[in-house]
């Protein structure tokens, strides 16, 4: 067992600006053996997430910052390669907060046990893993999308927005994503069957929202703040619900938030924006894990994921996410 | 009839920034004399709110703005002199958006019959009138206070905040005010009860804020915008409610409205930002008056009018607003 060597990713500094190659130390240390109740996981397929970001930053958070000199944390899943927890014995496919590293050790925790033959590995961490219950819950609980509803999501081709979208189309709204670059736009439309898409970096999309949206936007659910933001927010209908799911556009902002100067649209439309933390929902993941995993059966919903392989690629793989590069959810793919 | 003259103020221009003399024209034309199902109003009082430099401005918002040309909007209070409606004959005391005018013709639309005897004519355009509504329904319908809360309200010593801290210590909240000048600080704790009232002309709004609200605000009720918008949103507490009610620091900006920047805020504490119009409670208004007049005569609600006398005045009279040189409701007497 002492034979294995854990690489990991560990936090050295507290970025400013987008996180470069000095930000992270790649450190190797020998895998120990699990006690009583503990487990070891091989991972698969660590999960990059936009929220990574807020997690390297020093200060008061929805969770703890990583600490300098901690192995970086980061949804995965994986395998379960040696065992003395009776709930989760070897093979196990299980999926987790397990820390960008090539195995971990725990003791269950918040770790789930998953059925690959249900749905292959990665799915767990899409739509049937946090990005899912997101999605589900920003839309339908804070959001209140209901039938007829107009949604608009942003980050519309990302992990989050394109399940939002299809989500909404589900439940009879009208859906539109605004998304960076014509190819993921004609994607949206034509593969996951928005009602239009919105290219963000070609034209003028205050005047493309009022073509798609004649009534108004009645959920607009943020992924990215920012300037998009404020445009949705001067086309929000009465008693518009804006979802602050993110705000990748301005994680790496050096010269502080830039905040929604349209704010006051929230009066003028009586309409309400609220922040959501996926983790407040845990209770009722089952109940949206059920609903969509029966979608997913029924071909109504697609999960989508862009797969990076090699443990070694991280710190670049990570930026993707902030250039835009990923079409849904993006993965790091290990071994 | 024909003798009596009406003079009124009529918009003549839209203001950039403060509105200054030449947006207005003093206007003479004679009185008409009511048809059927018409009465005319002598007003007594015209209700000077911040609400009125928003109508001034062009393009959409909750009401449609005020025609150049036209008179002025403003609630008022008086007494009907003339009548052909079975409704309102003369002698009876009422209120409505009679205009900055001193006689209004009105087939009833939105006009209230109010009791004298019951409180004065002023208080119907305060703790009685809209300014009343507003703070009833905003603190307790959208910012859903409940005992125990701590409660943080901006414009504190203005007709809306001295309404709300009283509502909400009524309510068993924890009122912290924020206003303008030591006078009034000291006003809204000795006389309004408030449990702190903190100067905003004078030292650090964040380290009081934290101090007086060592949990958090559960509800921060903004009339104000800019940066204590922003600092408060730095202090919410988790599911905070935020009230947009009004955004007094910001309606004369020449260069565009400030967004709050600690929004994200908002996602970190689970928390809502929400805006409101009185106007949507009117079914409800009814309810709300029942209520405070039984404060009111309980002497649990005080009523404060700070009334500036003349009607020439109008024009500088307005500006006592945004110089913030009133204390609770601002009144223009007339005659």
């Amino acid at each position: 067992m002492n034979a294995i060597a854990n690489r990991q990713f560990r936090l050295a500094a507290r970025p400013i600006g987008l996180p470069k190659a000095s930000d992270w130390t790649l450190v190797e240390e020998p895998v120990r053996e699990p006690g009583d109740n503990e487990f070891l996981v091989r991972v698969e397929y660590v999960s990059l997430d936009p929220a990574m970001r807020g997690w390297m930053n020093e200060g008061k958070s929805y969770v703890p910052p990583v600490g300098i000199g901690e192995v970086m944390r980061a949804g995965g899943a994986g395998e379960v390669i040696a065992s003395k927890h009776p709930g989760f014995p070897v093979g196990s496919k299980v999926a987790g907060l397990f820390g960008v590293q090539e195995y971990a050790l725990s003791n269950g925790k918040g770790v789930q046990r998953v059925d690959t033959a249900l749905a292959p590995l990665p799915t767990y961490l899409g739509v049937l893993g946090m990005t899912g219950m997101t999605a589900y819950f920003g839309l339908l609980d804070v959001g209140a999308a209901k039938e007829g509803d107009t949604v608009v999501v942003s980050g519309a081709a990302g992990a989050v927005g394109t399940v939002v979208g299809q989500v909404a189309k589900i439940k009879g709204c009208r859906v539109v994503g605004i998304a960076g670059g014509a190819a993921k736009c004609r994607w949206l439309v034509d593969e996951l069957g928005f009602d239009a898409a919105i290219d963000y970096k070609s034209g003028d999309v205050r005047k493309a929202l009022r073509e798609h949206c004649p009534k108004g936007i009645d959920v607009y659910f943020d992924n990215v703040g920012g300037e998009i933001l404020d445009i949705a927010l001067s086309q929000l209908a009465m008693h518009a619900r804006v979802v602050i799911c993110g705000a990748i556009s301005q994680y790496n902002a050096t010269e502080g938030v830039k905040g929604p100067s349209n704010y006051l649209s929230l009066l003028v439309n009586r309409a309400r924006m609220q922040g959501m933390v996926v983790f407040d929902y845990a209770p009722r993941y089952g109940e949206a894990a059920r609903e969509m995993g029966l979608w997913l059966a029924q071909g109504k919903l697609t999960s989508r994921e862009d797969i990076v392989a090699g443990f070694d690629t991280f710190p670049d793989a990570l930026l993707k996410l902030f250039r835009g590069e990923n079409t849904g959810k993006l993965l790091l793919k290990i071994g």
